[in-house]
């Protein structure tokens, strides 16, 4: 059943790559024993940094199900998430990632996941350029958090 | 102008808390003196736990622009980002965040941003859930990665 999964979402980056759509990531999300979603890498088709498969397959796992919470789900990812996916998988409270090929391996091939994790772990070398992060307008922000932590009707996700 | 665009960022999450479309967050994305996004967090609106207000913005800056490579562009944004949206703003090889609140502000609203940078950097507490990762078909996959290393007509992002 897992490697039957684990092909669906190679299937998927197959089709990916056959159509020039982007790099040769695919994902399935799976809930019980079946597949709610597919999807495949789109940057270069969408012109969308963030259409990676695993954030695709969240969003339509998500639209069909009608639900930001996945906790009940599983997702089956060619290749080990990028911090982007990871981070979507845990909001999307997904439990388990199965994942094919890893971080070192997509280096390989010319991804930056790898430099990415350590670029978010304040490990990146003096040489990679990291982004600029500067803080500007607490205050203002603040009070806009602090309006809505004594919001009634909010919702959490 | 800095101040101008936090602030433009600023409107965006108080017009997403009052139309109760999801956290209290907003950013615009912007290249030389024009804005070219404004987005909220509409995690809740649209049931997509990915609708950050970062990744948002990121999505329609690159629909407008038709590219999906931002680096002329800075980001403004109300709250540090969570690292699902930093990765996005390094895919999209954006130079520069402004940001308002910290995750630590976040996080004493109830937001898991915090969590989440733990977890990616495998600080994550025992008593915290951390999403379990299994390595599966990795020969499958590493295959595709070959055939798409070898490929002369693919585009790097």
């Amino acid at each position: 059943m897992k490697s039957e999964f684990m092909n669906a979402a190679l299937r998927e980056a197959r089709k990916g790559v056959r159509a020039n759509d982007g790099g040769p990531f695919g994902a399935v999300v799976v809930k019980g024993s079946r597949i709610v979603s597919r999807a495949h890498n789109s940057v270069v088709k969408t012109n969308d940094p963030t259409a990676h498969a695993e954030i695709l397959a969240i969003r339509k796992a998500s639209c069909r199900l009608g639900r930001f919470n996945l906790s009940d789900c599983e997702i089956y990812t060619t290749s080990e998430p990028c911090p982007m996916c990871l981070a979507a998988i845990y909001w999307a409270r997904i439990s388990v990632v199965y994942f094919g090929c890893t971080r070192a391996d997509a280096a390989k091939i010319g991804f930056d996941d790898e430099f990415f994790y350590r670029a978010l772990e304040g490990r990146a070398r003096k040489s990679e350029k990291r982004v600029r992060s500067i803080q500007l307008g607490r205050k203002g922000c603040l009070e806009l958090f602090r309006a809505w932590a004594e919001k009634p009707d909010k919702v959490l996700y």
